[in-house]
């Protein structure tokens, strides 16, 4: 849960006369996302989210991100659409904060994934891949291979402490992947962060993709990579492959990966394993015991690591 | 902020089942309230507040307060109204908790308190008074005089590091409040909480009083008196004799207040500001410092209560 940034009514209300959105009825702090403070609005004329960017987010990337949702916005992908005021901007300040409205979405993140989710997640990623082509603001993408190191550098010392020989086991992949990590696969824009919370379904239909703040321009093999790993594990640390075939089938109806791609996949999925468990154990290191902010478990992506690592074929995917 | 418990997807469906309220479109964790887990839900049909009832709240007191909220919205007061399932009940149980489902209000609570919200606070504080008079089910006071000497002794041992010399000062306080403790007072239902951000305003008008969790049975002055301490301080710590006035006004023109409660406002007001002092005091000392809860200050009350320590005539209040 974020610490919010408190919206004082006499300023809202100044902030929305720059808009053509309605009159302030409500305004509720949600209890959602650790990077920005996120509102939802409620005015004269319907439901908006307001979003106040905190430290954790560079304000230079506020045009990538903002232009990015307008632009899949306007291709047809349901993403929250930014509202833009009656100057044009989608960016303006509040409470000293860069902020910005768009849309409410509907729709529920599923709490238990089933194969009946994946279809429409591989489709909607490769849908997202195809109308984030043409966009223009590029933003390269910070957690890729040449971040590992130095972030695994701020948690090194401590890593044991979270399981015996992992400082030795992390330092072993990261010097692989600086050697062999994939290249020149097709690259775009990629969500990189698609994980069932960010994800909408209403009536068992996908409904919106949400939390576009890691989006970055990276192999677009990647993000079906990251979503391997967020969506076709069962609880139990096993491997769905009904749910990863049904996820890759689905992508290559709209967008078929190529032959690169699907050769490269055991070892993108290995690497989306090691950038998720070097920033969870970095937050579990770093995160005070007494905080309310949830502490996600490392060692869930050091189990998940292992068994790309042991991919020897497809047919583990089950492809 | 609430540490929440997580609503799924599919029991949120099956306990709207119960309900004529739609289906759910939308559901997003409030980051209000530190006592219970609270939602907007969005549905089919509008919108409303969905909360499940934490351990700081005895589902013994649930059918006071849902019944109050029934009993107060039956009689005009714009207050959450308890929606009731198609079994007659308000109360039912969601992942494992109390839960209950109420409309949800329209406005914002105000970050500046001016002398033109006061006048409106009095009124709804005497309305909710009137309207709660024939309310059946009784609840005590937990923090009224018999409650403050064992909350204090959980934080005696370590009070003077908040305040040299405040373990002395509060001792002496609840000795002088055990002997001398207004009794005989017109009583009834109180809200025992009404400060600012318990309070909306939509277009300058009072538009609903929220968070009735810690209403009970008290004298109805005491209830007056916790406004005085709420609404009209400045920020600086002066007393603001313009809000009280137009707040007592206010509250007189709607029900009268006797020569005996008047008389007796300078004890309740003192009192009202030990009692918040003393659950500050807690928390301040129990929070753990890395904790996201904000803590609130308790010295912001104790310079209060000495105010009104000092206070000898009615118009120090500007009466």
């Amino acid at each position: 849960m974020a610490v919010y940034t408190e919206v004082g009514d006499a300023e809202l209300d100044a902030f929305l006369a720059d808009y053509d959105i309605g009159e302030a009825e409500a305004l509720k702090g949600v209890a959602e996302g650790v990077e920005n403070s996120n509102y939802l609005l409620t005015t004269t004329k319907g439901q908006y989210f307001l979003t106040l960017y905190e430290k954790r987010v560079d304000p230079r990337d506020l045009p990538f991100f903002l232009g990015l949702l307008d632009h899949l916005a306007a291709r047809g992908i349901n993403c929250p659409k930014p509202i833009h005021g009656r100057d044009g901007q989608a960016i303006r300040a509040l409470a000293g904060k860069p902020a910005a409205v768009t849309t409410f979405l509907h729709g529920l993140w599923p709490r238990r994934i089933g194969a009946q989710h994946c279809a429409p997640i591989g489709r909607a990623l490769a849908e997202l891949h195809l109308a984030g082509r043409d966009f223009a603001i590029k933003r390269p993408n910070a957690l890729s291979v040449a971040g590992w190191r130095p972030l695994f550098d701020g948690s090194r010392a401590h890593a044991d402490e979270v399981a015996p020989g992992l400082a030795r086991e992390l330092g072993a992949e990261i010097d692989f992947f600086e050697a062999n990590w994939p290249r020149d696969l097709p690259a775009g824009v990629i969500h990189a962060d698609l994980f069932p919370d960010n994800v909408f379904f209403l009536h068992e239909r996908l409904s919106g993709l949400i939390d576009f703040y890691f989006a970055c321009n990276d192999a677009l093999a990647y993000d079906v990579a990251i979503c391997l790993n967020a969506w076709c594990f069962e609880p139990d640390g096993s491997f769905n492959t009904t749910k990863a075939r049904a996820m890759i089938q689905a992508y290559d109806e709209v967008r078929p990966l190529a032959a690169a791609e699907r050769a490269a996949l055991p070892l993108l999925a290995r690497g989306a394993a090691l950038r998720f468990l070097l920033t969870r154990l970095y937050d579990w290191l770093h995160t005070p015991a007494g905080a309310l902010v949830k502490r996600k478990d490392p060692l869930e992506y050091l189990a998940k690591l292992r068994f790309h690592r042991g991919v020897t074929s497809l047919a583990d995917y089950g492809l």
